[in-house]
């Protein structure tokens, strides 16, 4: 670190996705800002294609380097289902419904994935991507994080990603493995970074 | 009609769609044809945000008139779900999802809607709507038509769309009424459309 602490754009309105990318970054010298623009999502069952279209689509209206990113929990015995549309279904059918379409499945292996998007201008668009195995506890329990957090348990834990708490969780999560991932390329690339914002 | 067949491009790659669609078009002196073109879709809980946005990249692309169609099956007891994403739950938790997270659900009162674009131009995109409400059948019935027609029954009907067949079904159906909108739109403004292709 050379002392400056590089602030960067986030295309984002989740308060907890901010907080957990800033955790998950504090240690590369860079801090997202929350930005207020359009994000554009599109329908693809593959997030690294949405989250590029998104970041290109933030750079294209702010005209400078932007960080998006899109996550989804993806339930093998429903076939990946909720996938890119899982903050849809935690609206629709919510926990409840995830644990009612895996009443009597024996299978409840499952996998959060993170994509992160830095647009460095319209046609650099670099993608990091972070993973978590687990599965799905019987019932919710914890009160912390977001979304299906209360009933995602992370591989080689007993706790759900909403009991563990927005630091453990970090730790661990598909998102802090993105954001980990962002920062490393952050550090090699700070001259570079900070001579296009 | 003056004898002229117009022939409109129709970007989609459901065989069943475009064949509903030009059977709710037969009177109206206008047939679709596939064109093969990306349809753009974003994800939006609003299926005309949807339509328009794919319409308008259709024809960015093409050059040309273009129609699309987009359509879902809104559940009330389910807060709307799987709406937009329907073909996408189809494929993954399927009819029997449905079914389950419908288990023990009294309300089972639920609408198909489908939405039309049609682009003259970039700036100009028209948009046809067609619903119809029903209900979730207890178990599947009839082996026509695609995705959840086995389980939608219409108002005042007994039969599932899956029983009816697509030529009974049209009659009824979102995309029958959909299409019809377009069709009378057409017949009013044949010369302006002939012009345009």
């Amino acid at each position: 670190m050379d002392g400056i602490l590089i602030e960067l754009p986030f295309a984002s309105k989740n308060p907890h996705k901010l907080i957990e990318a800033n955790i998950a970054l504090r240690d590369y010298g860079v801090k997202l800002v929350p930005v207020d623009v359009e994000k554009l999502e599109i329908q693809s069952e593959d997030l690294e294609k949405i989250v590029t279209y998104a970041a290109r689509y933030a750079y294209s209206i702010l005209r400078k380097p932007v960080v998006v990113e899109d996550a989804g929990l993806f339930i093998y015995a429903l076939r990946g289902f909720p996938g890119p549309y899982s903050s849809y279904a935690f609206k629709t059918i919510g926990i409840e419904g995830i644990l009612k379409l895996l009443e009597g499945v024996s299978d409840r292996n499952a996998k959060f994935v993170s994509v992160v998007a830095l647009a460095l201008n319209e046609s650099d668009i670099i993608v990091f991507r972070g993973e978590v195995e687990g599965s799905i506890a019987l019932k919710p329990r914890g009160s912390e994080g977001f979304g299906f957090d209360p009933i995602f348990i992370p591989q080689g834990h007993t706790e759900t990603f909403a009991e563990m708490g927005v630091w453990r969780k970090t730790l661990v999560s598909h998102r802090g493995n993105a954001f980990r991932r962002l920062g490393e390329w952050i550090v090699k690339n700070r001259d570079k970074l900070i001579r296009l914002l």
